[in-house]
């Protein structure tokens, strides 16, 4: 029955993830990450073409790490440097590999065509390279019949672990939260229930294009935890109750929350940029953007790892207003890039193609 | 002998304080205030003229407090009116409670003339009333021979419990720590062998000249912490860890310090910079001069109650540089106020007027 599909189109989405709270506290603490997903667009499309990908099958197993070998393997056959960091070729590897191990272990994926399109910036630390793993994962689970739709909770789990080897594959040893965030719209460790109950809010993510390494900014942030314990470790535990503190403000809102629950939520912001300042993890390009959109009234504070990369701005509910143009204007003019989004979105999900916005449906090459 | 004393002149000047660090955790905690003297030129001179305002007694000690109907009497006497808190009548009103209290537990204080000049801007939580107190008790003391010069350590105790009471009529309710630090050039607290250890460091005083309210800001730091002590409590831990770091740190300085100390306070002031911005002291005009000094290298924190009011930049060791002319234009350009001087400087003072600086001895009549 399967012999000879008839060509079919999935498409995929999931989200990035955008951390309130949390970051770096995170690190060197136990607490709560209160991190939340919004609706990204970084879609997939798998399509019943030809393809020589799937020739050879090894020892793949989705709760073992991705072998030197095989990634040395996978390498040469897509022709990949071996000390190639760049993202086409991260993501081209993490393909392979998902590919050939959901084959080798539930049957031959038919030949596929990947289409990505991700609104998403990459190494901006908004969890662009799980999105894309958990889509690829999704997809080629269903192109060979591994999962059915819609998912189970079972399903979503099988989803999540061949995410996570992707991320594995892009990463080396990542923490497993970004494709729990990407697969279930929420951290791994977030209660279910609540998770659902969180409200829907608007955000402006900005991008301010300064790169960074979050391998420095961490071991800088433990320097300093090293260096001035006593001073450093009550900022740690301010931010985790920064966290906590914004959870059950959040479980609090209702779905649709009126202006009179923002101030809160405007002062933790506030408060806990200070603090990523004092790990040393902020950048003036950071402080203007906090500037820039504090003289409209709207409250940031970096997101991920800092010392540059992205911020996020609390939006106020004002309907289908968005932030003022001037708003928009001036983070332009500081060379920023900026569009809004929401925090608490579903997770990983499949679109019905005549639903998706015209935006989508060219970049795919369905239009 | 002493009936027709000769006119004689007391040139006397006691020094304002900067706090370095513990501005708002000392009142909310119970940890070292590094508090530290720099010199000023708030200076006194008692000429014994006329004056007919001896001519009032009553039951005056040092050791209450100024009661209200004293009060009442000695406006009504100077013709102030009960509510003015302007600067002048409050220093009229001052100076004439220990003139009057001095003159009736230790003999006639001779009819003195005062000139008041001061390097130290009023209301800016620079300690200037207690500067001025502290002078004012000490040339009356010394005019009436209650004090001898060099004062012992005892008549230093006499000049601060007069100059408390001062305070007492300025304030209301002051706390003794800023004419302890004008009598002795340290806090009340402070270990005597420690204090004199402390390496004279060069700083900029700039005064923002933005106006705020002590009283306002501090009932907001307790609204916060009422509101949020989870996130507040750590952060006035970590202000008093920071307090103790930088005691530490000044106590290892050897006198003339070397540049390789300063980091370690600098990054200190940063910390604590963002830590009274959390409390909610900040103001848009102090980031600004954090700014301004940091786009020439140098660190800067807002310092007493914040708000606006005045910032302290800490300079490296360079002899007898000053700040480059750029730092001061910047600065000026935004409307501020600044001058270079030192903490670490001696109590109150008797001076020879021939060794005052030209600019004081105009400014006293006496060139």
């Amino acid at each position: 029955m399967n012999s000879e599909p008839a060509p079919r189109s999935l498409v995929v989405s999931a989200p990035g993830k955008v951390i309130l709270h949390g970051e770096h506290a995170v690190v060197h603490g136990d607490v709560v990450l209160v991190n939340t997903a919004f609706k990204s667009k970084n879609s997939l499309v798998a399509k019943c073409l030809n393809s020589a990908l799937l020739a050879s099958v090894a020892d793949f197993d989705e709760s073992k790490s991705p072998s030197a070998e095989q990634l040395d393997a996978l390498r040469e056959f897509a022709g990949i440097a071996a000390e190639s960091s760049a993202p086409d070729s991260l993501a081209t590897l993490a393909f392979l590999y998902m590919c050939l191990a959901i084959s080798a272990k539930y049957g031959d994926v038919p030949s596929v065509d990947i289409i990505v399109w991700s609104e998403l910036p990459t190494g901006a630390g908004l969890g662009s390279s799980a999105a894309y793993s958990v889509c690829v994962a999704a997809a080629l689970l269903a192109a060979c019949g591994a999962v059915a739709c819609p998912w189970t909770e079972e399903e979503l789990s099988l989803i999540n672990s061949w995410a996570f080897q992707g991320e594995r594959v892009i990463h080396g040893n990542p923490s497993g939260v970004d494709n729990a965030v990407g697969t279930w719209g929420r951290g791994p460790g977030d209660d279910v229930s609540l998770a659902r109950r969180v409200p829907t809010l608007r955000i402006l993510l900005t991008n301010t294009k300064v790169p960074r390494s979050t391998k420095v900014l961490v071991a800088g942030v433990k320097d300093k935890i090293l260096k001035f314990p006593a001073i450093m470790n009550p900022v740690l535990d301010s931010i985790n109750a920064i966290s906590q503190e914004c959870q059950s403000v959040l479980e609090a809102m209702p779905g649709n929350p009126s202006p009179e629950y923002y101030p809160v939520l405007e002062e933790l912001f506030d408060i806990n940029q200070h603090h990523l300042n004092v790990l040393g993890v902020g950048h003036p390009c950071l402080d203007r953007l906090c500037r820039v959109t504090a003289s409209h009234g709207l409250h940031s504070k970096l997101t991920g790892a800092g010392g540059g990369g992205c911020g996020v701005t609390l939006l106020r509910p004002g309907g289908a207003e968005p932030p003022s143009a001037a708003t928009y204007r001036d983070l332009c003019a500081c060379g920023f890039e900026c569009w809004e989004t929401n925090i608490g979105a579903p997770g990983v999900s499949l679109h019905c193609p005549s639903a998706l916005k015209a935006e989508v449906l060219r970049a795919l090459g369905m239009s």
